[in-house]
């Protein structure tokens, strides 16, 4: 491997860290030394890595092996020393502006999660402390803004895509701001960031000089995934619920773009919050789309939920072909049908106070080989359990696929055990067939795909 | 008593009320109806009197006896019904701007106040723990700015003075304002508002757009000094002595005007706090200043200070008689100073952490008679801990003249009982006289002033 | 006289002298030494007084003989010069920000005006000719701010008035503030600057961090009323007719407090406008005020107004007896109308275009002995001419009061003779022998006032 | 021909044409009926079709032979009624901002340019007089900003490009944006649309939110070369040397990219200006730059440099192949070099005043076959008068292939005869050679390339 470009740096924070009592800057040190420190500084090394391409979370930390960030006090604050640091963060020895903000948001958010969980303010144990905790994070992470209309739009799909999909994503982005409209994504490459560069372009011709490019992480996955350098605000939720849960709540409309195992996670988490019957009269646009070359796939998937989920699930979102302003048209024509609602029932703009997560989505699934095996999956299950027994299903297999745990307990057991009614089992196997003939399911070396499971009727 | 004119009204928060999560409305909403209720609506009731000239809190609580604020819960946030409340407040039916303002300020102040406590999270034991607790009253507040240059000049003195001092308090905030200083005050009528308008005039001169008057103040107050209503940031600290540490931390300087015993418990609680051996190299600029017809109040103050504290106590501050250009061109140049020190020590330009403050002063003091009886009054004290004890001395009188609770207690027993060295009595003695013969000490009924306390050498 | 203290310094400009091309330059610098170089050293000196009280123009001119303003050309723009300045403009050596703004107003609009009448790109002659002139002076003068809501009100009345007085129109100053009404004046003292104090002191309160104190003056007067400091936006017109010209159609509505024969002539001037049959139907709020103590001084001048324009004039305004919130509510009221107005006819909010000025009120008016005998005073005039006559008469009066060239008529040819129907003669004697007995004809030299008018019928 | 998609639009405008007199609006009336309405019709509807790609100005107007234009009076301002407009220019039936915007800009120039001639403020005659028209017409596009640094980069190249070169000039304005430098371009597509573009994502990342993306055209060319969308200041200089001047006095740098005929005459202008005697000692960067694949072609026109212009004019540039970062170091060096000299110079940053440039640069060359045949091309002359006149044989060169009555006059006459010496015509030949072989020379129809030119040695 070629060594690359390393050099050292100081900076100091703008924002919501320009404030500090001393004992606050006190914990901050302790952090550079204690629990938290690997964590923040695996956080770090993605963050300046932005922009970097192709890379995933183990490359770079084995790149930078002996990156070092040290937290400083001050009286006035604290300074952030880089030893190090990967050079392509710094323009003439200057870190970019960009990078800089999203590396004081990471200190903030973990340094605010750790400081609640330790004071014991959270309350973990009810579905309302969780919706409190994730409201917290956000308004700590200033991204909660009152008085702006709705206009935020979540885009999901996966972050290495064909390179005909990733330019569907920037025409998509650019129709959306040509509309007024923000961008919502998980922050990393590919469907993360094609629809925040097409926006930027069209922000510019419409003249809109402080549109939101929100990225939503965790920690699991920002090294794999690196923040995309037109990120404007970064926010690291703790996990995944957490961070699905800040997506359905902050975003004002999703669109689902192609993508593999993970994406179809996303897209069950959603129609299984959308199905369920406290949700049914809650306008919340979704768009399923992709380019022409992606055809096939929107079928298959949207033929997937017809299968399992039944028509039912099917109303709660547009299938779109091919057809970028479409999309935007639909989605900004949902957003109006939002806000009235929200004006009506005189709801929140920035968080979507009244959709109701059940706890069974809002708790981590732990994809062991027993868990896995017991996930009813039948057409006899309400609608929406049903889509949380599938989501884990795809959750288990994403895990099995490429983190860490999962793979070691694959190499352990063998494949996953997945059973079910043939009613859905067929078409699960269909989908999963589809998803590895079109490359869509990760492969950590490269090498040809092996099932990290089996689904039996 | 002509019964005043009274209205209803309902309004909605600006600021930092405006995202609020779920679960903290709710909180709010039980303030409304708990223990912290009498709290808020007398502070409510104060703020909506703000312009009113010379009442008293017992007055004003008395001419609106069916005075109610509701907080009424909405999903998006929080609105205050108010039901009887004083006319004044509002233009054509629309509250003044700066009444909302503070009226939600002081909800924020209280409400935070006694969540902090509530969570248990304040450590009032130790002095790091007070002043910790008062930084962060004053950070949630968004009193602390980071970037700002060091320009809030505390204005000290009399809620009650005579029309020449109050005139020429007003010369001196105009020529503070010419300089591009801020003010800050106590927040109540008299030399609390003086500074402010005559800095808001000349701050339109120098087309300073968003020149500073910041208000500290506390509940058992704020009801008897109503914010003027030129204060455009108010903060509401829990109790005398919290205060008195907001003043030296967020000021740069402190100018101290003819009042009467309270403004002498301040001057003496600063010069006790300027003379402890830790503070020698702070600098801090401290002007006492006065017309012309206060000349002999301001030689006489300025004698005690040296018959008991000495000349090291003098020479903490400078006396400059009818001059407001001299005294603000002095505070301009104590307060460069100041910057350059900080910037040398790399301290905090919004919050003075390196002054030493004596536990002895952050701990308030009760005055009991005992209390009172065992005070020691010598020279052969350590300075500040003779300070100390003299402003315990004066802030029981304050509460002796005018306090509920201090009434109370001289109606029972009598009046004090306060004794010490002859050296400190006997300037003390005369000090005191002077104040009655010149009607500084407060009247409750504006009979003839009958002391609260005996003094023996 | 006590010599004055005088400062040397130099300054440069901010706004629209900002970027100039070579050749403007050079203009400039030939100002400096042209024949326009009277008029601007004039205008400067009286700016850089502001703020100092009760002096006539010659006075100020007397004090600073030695006064001088020298136009330094720089690649980048401009620099001034200025020797033996009044010091009281400065602040430890640097030019207050407002008397700063003002010298380079006075600039720009001697230097346009001089450069647009040179360059004849001036139509004179055609009454809109003389509209358009009017328009791009203030145009020039960033006085017209399309995209803002109407709410410029002008204050006329006396420079010179009783304490009583000037305190009222700080109160009516101060509860237009409040409603959020911006202040139009001529200026200088009195009725010029109480209303501008007053709402500077309720912006503040409504937090209004933008009010506009618009100050429309000209040449011949400035220097006895030298523009006080609080107007942030200063206009020089060329003359009084461009100047009155100005006001009604930059303003949405006029209250007229007391004031001497000046103030007759602008209300004279007014009511001949308003009077005019075209103008019937146009909404412009008109409020005659004045304290208690101005009662009597009211009566007579609508009992005047009466008996000479009739009923139909007095329909024009409302007359409110020491009501500060009345007159507020009443011109907010008109103001309102005025808005639905403008929208509906589509005209502009920052320039009333609709308005009828005959060119009889555009044209100046000299007041030779000859002019001022021939004019004709008689109710069977038309309305508006009849005011336009009035107008006129009190207009030379003035000019016989206290300006230099009429003065010398004065002495040279003894008193005016105005010559007319009883029916109008009679009322006017009554009106003019009031205005002595209120000492509100301004006397030169401070001497018992000697009539520089005859009146017969 | 495909008939495209057409749209009818009514819009108002925002910026300078919001506060117009009343004469003001009915001179633009007249301008739509009048002899400048061809032009601005021209002009209008290049804008309105920004981003569509490739297409030439007859094309455009041919797709479109029904669209008109016509200006309304409003009271209030004007409108525009668009009839038979581009559908493209509009999203769900509302303008872009920035077409908006530029349309209204067109009108501003084209109204403003007629007004100063036919007022005839403009002196053509002299050197001097022409930079002051060029300075004005600026100003009044509010392109000149005082108090902005240098950061303005002009970039130069060609429109149509290979996608390997405009990827390399999205790159370059990557960079230059990355170290805060703004872009000004000919505001077409290629060379004149890369750099902003990468500007724009990288403007973003270093959050400045206001980046300048200037566009430089004339009426001749914007048809062809219609503005791209991200430029966010047009402005419309009334010809090709107006349009040249305006460049090399607005910005601090140029970076010539790769192009055919029209780039070497910007490239000869350029260098005819910096090696005249005067400018000697002015620091101006300049750098020649294109991907590895234009290596040769950069090879190619240094060489020819140095053949014709010798050294001298060498040394006025910098040659940097294939290396982003490297130029736009090379350039934010150079800037600051051209921002110390202006401030030692007190030069203005807006408008680079000390540049020396030739008569015979400002005056517009005719390219008649007497003139092109008259041309002296010998290495006798002075260096700047060389490069004139090599700019000349180019300029016709550019007429002879592009423009309409260039091509006319070839048809009638045949090709032009260029002669000169040896050592001047050979290098010539090769360089026009070498255009034609990599296809740089722009053919109208796009078949094979047929010289309008003979060369004589």
């Amino acid at each position: 491997m070629i060594p690359r470009p390393k050099t050292n740096a100081s900076v100091s924070p703008k924002g919501s860290l320009e404030t500090l009592s001393q004992r606050e800057v006190q914990q901050l040190r302790e952090t550079g030394s204690g629990s938290v420190y690997r964590l923040f500084r695996q956080c770090a090394l993605a963050i300046l890595n932005t922009g970097s391409h192709s890379d995933n979370a183990k490359t770079i930390l084995e790149a930078y092996p002996d990156f070092e960030v040290r937290i400083h006090q001050q009286d006035r604050g604290i300074r952030l020393e880089l030893l190090n640091a990967p050079a392509d963060a710094f323009v003439d020895g200057e870190m970019i502006a960009s990078t800089r903000e999203m590396l004081f948001s990471a200190l903030r958010d973990i340094v605010y999660t750790q400081s609640e969980l330790e004071n014991k303010r959270v309350d973990l144990d009810s579905s309302e402390g969780i919706t409190d905790y994730v409201f917290h994070l956000l308004r700590n992470a200033r991204t909660l803004r009152s008085g702006l209309e709705p206009k935020m739009v979540v885009c999901w799909g996966g972050h290495s895509i064909s390179t005909d999909e990733y330019k569907y994503t920037k025409k998509v982005g650019h129709e959306l701001g040509l509309r007024g409209l923000d961008i919502c994504t998980g922050c990393g490459p590919g469907v993360m960031k094609g629809p925040m560069k097409g926006a930027t372009i069209s922000h510019a011709k419409q003249r809109i000089h402080h549109g939101r490019y929100l990225g939503l992480t965790e920690p699991g996955i920002i090294a794999a995934e690196a923040p995309n350098p037109i990120v404007n605000e970064l926010v690291i939720l703790p996990d995944i619920e957490k961070r699905l849960e800040a997506f359905v709540r902050v975003g004002h409309g999703i669109i689902v773009f192609p993508g593999g195992a993970g994406t179809a996670e996303e897209f069950l988490y959603l129609l299984g919050i959308l199905t369920h019957p406290d949700n049914r009269d809650l306008p919340f646009p979704v768009v399923l789309t992709g380019p022409k070359s992606a055809g096939q796939y929107l079928q298959q998937l949207h033929a997937f939920i017809g299968a399992t989920l039944g028509e039912e699930a099917q109303r709660r979102y547009t299938m779109i072909l091919n057809d970028p302003s479409e999309v935007a048209r639909e989605m900004a024509k949902g957003i109006k049908a939002v806000t009235r609602f929200r004006r009506e029932h005189n709801d929140a703009f920035h968080f979507n106070w009244m959709m109701k997560i059940d706890e069974g989505f809002q708790r981590p699934f732990e994809p062991t080989h027993a868990n896995m095996a017991s996930l009813r999956l039948g057409r006899d299950l309400p609608l929406h359990e049903l889509a949380a027994n599938l989501r884990r299903a795809f959750s288990g297999i994403v895990a099995g696929n490429v983190k860490e745990n999962g793979i070691r307990l694959i190499e352990e057991h063998g494949p996953y055990e997945i059973a079910g009614d043939k009613a859905v089992m067929q078409p699960l196997d269909e989908l999963l067939r589809a998803f590895v003939s079109q490359h869509r399911m990760k492969l950590p070396g490269g090498s040809a795909y092996e099932p990290c499971y089996r689904l039996r009727a």
